[in-house]
């Protein structure tokens, strides 16, 4: 470096990338420093701001313990999450809309009978999900593996309690479809719930003068041979959060119409003692790998 | 959010900072997100990549410690904080130039006699400072506050040492300058020294074939009633690593030609065990607020 302006300084921060070995990471870290410089110009960033990002980083990476994960949050609350989605499911081809993993997926691979109650123990109102896996032109994908978890009435996922790894799973659930790609089972309705907002996140939250609040939703993870694994949601008709999502993850394609009734018997012949309800949605696989990102999943087991 | 292209969903995260009571974390957030998307648009950033980002922004923020910051060190080796010198001292009318603080100032305040050694306990050929503060027009700034600091011969600032904090400073020190803008200290010649590359940064240097070393410098942070405080490194002539220096901060006009002496008697009339050393350079202030900006300094005292 010597006598520079500041567009000869990104050069010469590029030009000291030109012995990286991986082309792709090569690539990325231009396309970065570039974008960081380019920001730093743009807002003609002061000292106090830049200060107070690094600060604001850090606090972030501390925030993270084994079963909390402020910078994916972060990613979410900024729609990076749902852009990395987005940007590698370009084509769908009439497959099932994707959006984000979430924070919560833990991995319960124990597969689970059909029309199993998962919420032994949970208060809620009770929902019964009927669901197909199928291909693109309608045929059933049997065997193919649904891994399905969601949030309780006070919007917390089991991962996040105290008793969690003490008790068996909770509103989590694993299920083999059978010979004509279907599957059932029985949990409470889910409810909107707001995102963490003790950390970093929160705060951004805060000054930004948005709400924490989810729409309610149940996750899914379908993965059968020869396809490509589906991450995605299904979220609740009516919901008030629908269109204000914080993490920015619904799309017209996975809002499901949950069907309310007030009959004395529920759909699993047991007897009601309030409204019950009824999701029924099915799910189109494209072909592709079969093989769900490892890295991804890291906190699976 | 409904149904979207990738571009509708950027738009929609813009939007959700309607309510920014602050209009400038308005602005900033808005070229953040902007910024932040194009970069992932650009890149068609992969599941596997935005999960190791996660993990590395992680990481960086856990190997920060009361005495360590990475992501400073991150921001340094990817030429953000020197941009961010550079934006904030476009015009510098024939004041001596900036560059980055770096990570080890920690605020040694007690006044230093002229003429001290502020070396004592540590081994290196000795180096005498002599230096003046003037205005623009060459006025001496009598009374004008100099803090400096530097690294020993093994690369470490003493606030990096175990004994930090339990013996009175080392490589530090603050001075007042006289009637006539003057200084000067006994201190020893600085060395090039590797960036710390045990964490995350180190990582990038790695993969990116970089070396991690810095040249040879001494910080000087001047303060004077009036002017704008200068933040700045000399550095020294002939060092190998003054054009890739790891962190971006050298420019021309801050490299010094340090004279050499064989003479059996020193410039303080201490007998030479050997080779010394004299560095003169003197710094011109800038009219401005006189004040520090205070985050930046947060961990001085």
């Amino acid at each position: 470096m010597t006598r520079f302006d500041d567009h000869q300084l990104t050069a010469e921060v590029i030009r000291s990338f030109d012995k990286t070995r991986n082309p792709r990471l090569k690539s990325i870290l231009t396309e970065l420093v570039t974008s960081l410089h380019d920001f730093v110009r743009k807002t003609d960033l002061s000292f106090e701001e830049w200060n107070y990002a690094i600060d604001y980083l850090t606090r972030t990476g501390q925030a993270c313990t084994a079963t909390r994960q402020e910078f994916i949050l972060l990613s979410d609350v900024l729609g990076v999450s749902m852009l990395v989605d987005a940007v590698n499911h370009r084509e769908r081809d009439g497959a099932t809309q994707t959006t984000v993993l979430g924070p919560f997926y833990v991995g319960e691979h124990r597969p689970t009978p059909h029309g199993s109650d998962i919420s032994t123990g949970v208060d809620g109102e009770p929902m019964f999900v009927r669901s197909r896996i199928t291909d693109l032109d309608g045929k059933a994908l049997a065997g193919a593996v649904i891994d399905v978890w969601h949030a309780d009435d006070d919007g917390f996922y089991d991962s996040q309690k105290p008793s969690y790894g003490k008790q068996g799973p909770s509103l989590r659930a694993r299920f083999i479809a059978d010979h004509d790609g279907r599957f059932s089972f029985r949990t409470i309705l889910p409810r909107s719930y707001p995102i963490p907002t003790d950390g970093p996140v929160g705060e951004l939250i805060g000054a930004t003068g948005r709400h924490p609040m989810r729409p309610a939703h149940v996750h899914f993870l379908v993965q059968a041979q020869g396809y490509e694994p589906l991450i995605t949601h299904v979220f609740l008709e009516g919901d008030p959060y629908l269109t204000s999502d914080a993490v920015f993850g619904v799309k017209d394609e996975l809002v499901s119409r949950v069907e309310r009734h007030d009959e004395p018997l529920m759909a699993d012949g047991e007897r009601a003692s309030g409204p019950w309800h009824v999701m029924t949605y099915d799910f189109q696989m494209k072909p592709g790998t079969g093989v769900v990102p490892q890295p991804l999943l890291s906190a699976a087991e």
